[in-house]
């Protein structure tokens, strides 16, 4: 099921004009909830999505549903749903949530051009904030949709400048009524690109995620004592920093062991680290920093942060440090349904596509959508595996193959009926 | 010659209330050049100078000079010269430059009560900006007096607002004429805090110093590449951290080899460092970071440097970061001079004190002097070592003994003889 890829191009780079960003590197785009360049990718969505004869809604947090209901379909059916996000990370790239949005409506295009009948009405979403750049909070749109939080709960949250997304959303006027259901859903998909290198070292098109990892960020502090660079001898010293230094590699050292004999795709990462005083001659008397650690088993992971734990009491013990872990946010992993995959698996294969397994190490919508109902995510090629920055690069055939992959998968779950199936 | 306990804390007290900061750990001072705290600290030392019949003169940088000229001394000879200074750090300590200051002037005050007749003339001096924490350059006032720095170099300074130093010290009344001249002294003095804890584990009252550390300033990048920290496996990442990590150990392992085969009072120290993009869920791509290097010797000072630049070539072999190393500042050791050492320790055995000899891993306006003319310097005990912190505490008996020293070896330079000398 071939869709247009031209087609596909345009939606997606005309998106990428909204909150446009030139630099060395490349063409990105920074689109933040609520804000003027926010809008107008909304109001394109909005428009693209009737263009197309979907019937448009927006709910109370902001998303966007263009719902097909085709003569075939049963109107009362669960939908089959697809989509991704608009906004993005300040100077990402464009096709970080544009793909799998304008993805999903090239998808009902082609479709319906193509004359396929599906049993179930299908839904073409675009998710509020899912990068979490504004209101602090990754999927928002999605975790409202799936019931986690209220729209109460969601409205009320603010901004750094201390504007609610409420406020945002009227201010833009994409404060719509009601709560997007993704429970109400028969099943939901979402393409998205990669941001990693498997597919393109392997040169697949299409990759099928089978989880997508938790994510465990702890904090964590590290109490010295500051001193006079100069005056204070190497034996005298409770420096932070050095303790920090052995942390850090500590973190690494147990994501590597777990990698060589447990799980290949277990990652721990110090990301972030502050000094205090962080001055070159001051013994830095703390520090803070955070940790991030994923994978596909939520006992590794577990297990991964007690490594982190140890570490600190060794410090502690050895160094005289005083040190604290907190795991301020754990999201488990999510399994994408076995339906979902076979689906996608068929789809690609009655086009003669190549696909492959992998899991996603990135967070998505579908983590959110996978509790309620069952949920399925494909992956395009990126290019060096670069992402959220203007250097994020998907080839426009790539873009089109994997497109064509959704479209069939989705057909498929909708009960359309194929030559050749039983 | 036992000075007047009471009178000098009277001035180190009264000269604390300029800027005084009150925190929950004690009492301190934040008095940087040129500000309102600043002049009043200035014109009490004036009044001071004054009080005690000295001739004041303020140079063209803000130096304040107290000129004693007894009718013992030839009035044309070099005098010997005497004094620290006045500002201090943000939230510093009241003792760290006024107890040298005050504790200079009260040296004067006792010598002519005490009908002492020296040969030469004594010269209190208070130099500007030691600390260096307004217009970015410690020991900016003796470095004009020693000639390292012109009088129109040092006035061109800017504050991080863009004030000259010169329009700041117009504005306190405080930009005077000519400039002052270490090099035609005869000898110098400074007794100032040790910030460290050697004379308190011995309680030893004052230290005699034999020589002041060099200094090394580096500024080390270390670039690797920023990516997600879900979708970038363990073993394709270039974390600019992790290496950034292993070099922070690696020069304090280098520093402690030193201390235990070659110098004691070797230090080096990474007090400063910074990620970018600096969140938890990306993969660091950079870290800029400073290195402080101390000892006595400058060969092991570069021996030292040696060892952070094989760590940075090491890391960029095994772990494929980009690294630099600029040495941006470097002064070297300064021995303090023997005559001026043996006068202290004579001083003090007249008087029956304790003394001990130590090196100073802190800067002193003290370094510079010794490269125009023969400098000594002694020490008073720091209360666990606190410096540059409101917590930062002398008991008063051991700034009187201190002062005390200060004052026999001042007279002895000065050539008063004394009952005993030969």
């Amino acid at each position: 099921m071939e869709v247009d890829r031209e087609r596909l191009r345009e939606d997606v780079e005309r998106n990428g004009e909204f909150g446009r960003v030139e630099t060395q590197e490349g063409r990105g785009r920074t689109n933040r909830s609520g804000t003027e360049a926010n809008r107008r990718a909304r109001q394109y969505f909005v428009e693209r999505l009737e263009d197309a004869g979907l019937e448009v809604r927006v709910d109370a947090v902001g998303n966007v549903v263009g719902r097909w209901t085709p003569e075939s379909a049963d109107p009362d059916a669960k939908p089959v749903a697809a989509g991704s996000h608009l906004d993005s990370v300040p100077e990402g790239g464009i096709f970080d949530g544009p793909l799998g949005t304008y993805g999903a409506l090239e998808a009902v295009r082609t479709m319906r051009e193509l004359g396929i009948e599906p049993e179930r009405p299908l839904v073409v979403v675009s998710f509020t904030e899912e990068e979490g750049g504004r209101f602090g909070s990754g999927m928002l749109g999605s975790s409202v949709a799936t019931g986690r939080r209220s729209v109460e709960e969601a409205l009320a949250l603010e901004d750094a400048e201390g504007v609610t997304l409420e406020d945002a959303l009227e201010e833009i006027g994409f404060r719509g009524e009601g709560r997007l259901n993704a429970a109400g859903w028969d099943a939901w998909l979402e393409l998205h690109v990669e941001q990693g290198t498997r597919l393109e070292s392997v040169d697949v098109p299409v990759g099928i995620v089978s989880d997508i990892t938790g994510i465990t960020h702890c904090s964590v502090t590290i109490e010295g004592e500051a001193n006079h660079a100069g005056a204070t001898p190497m034996g005298e010293r409770t420096d932070a920093l050095a303790a920090a230094s052995e942390f850090v590699r500590d973190v690494e050292r147990a994501a590597e062991e777990a990698v060589a004999s447990e799980s290949e795709g277990a990652v721990a990462t110090v990301g972030s680290l502050s000094v205090a005083p962080n001055a070159t001659n001051v013994v830095p008397g703390r520090v803070d920093c955070g940790v991030d650690v994923r994978d596909v088993d939520h006992g590794l992971m577990d297990a991964l942060v007690d490594r982190a734990r140890t570490s600190l009491a060794r410090l502690e013990r050895v160094r005289g440090v005083d040190c604290t872990l907190a795991r301020e946010f754990d999201v488990e992993p999510a399994a994408m349904a076995p339906r979902c995959r076979t689906a996608a698996r068929e789809a690609a294969e009655a086009d003669g596509i190549t696909t492959m397994e992998l899991y996603s190490g990135a967070a998505h919508d579908s983590m959110r959508i996978a509790r309620v109902t069952d949920a399925g995510l494909l992956f395009a090629p990126s290019r060096e595996g670069i992402s959220h920055n203007p250097r994020e690069w998907t080839d426009w055939n790539d873009c089109a193959t994997a497109t064509s992959v959704l479209c069939g998968t989705l057909a498929r779950l909708a009960g359309a009926t194929f030559e050749g199936d039983s």
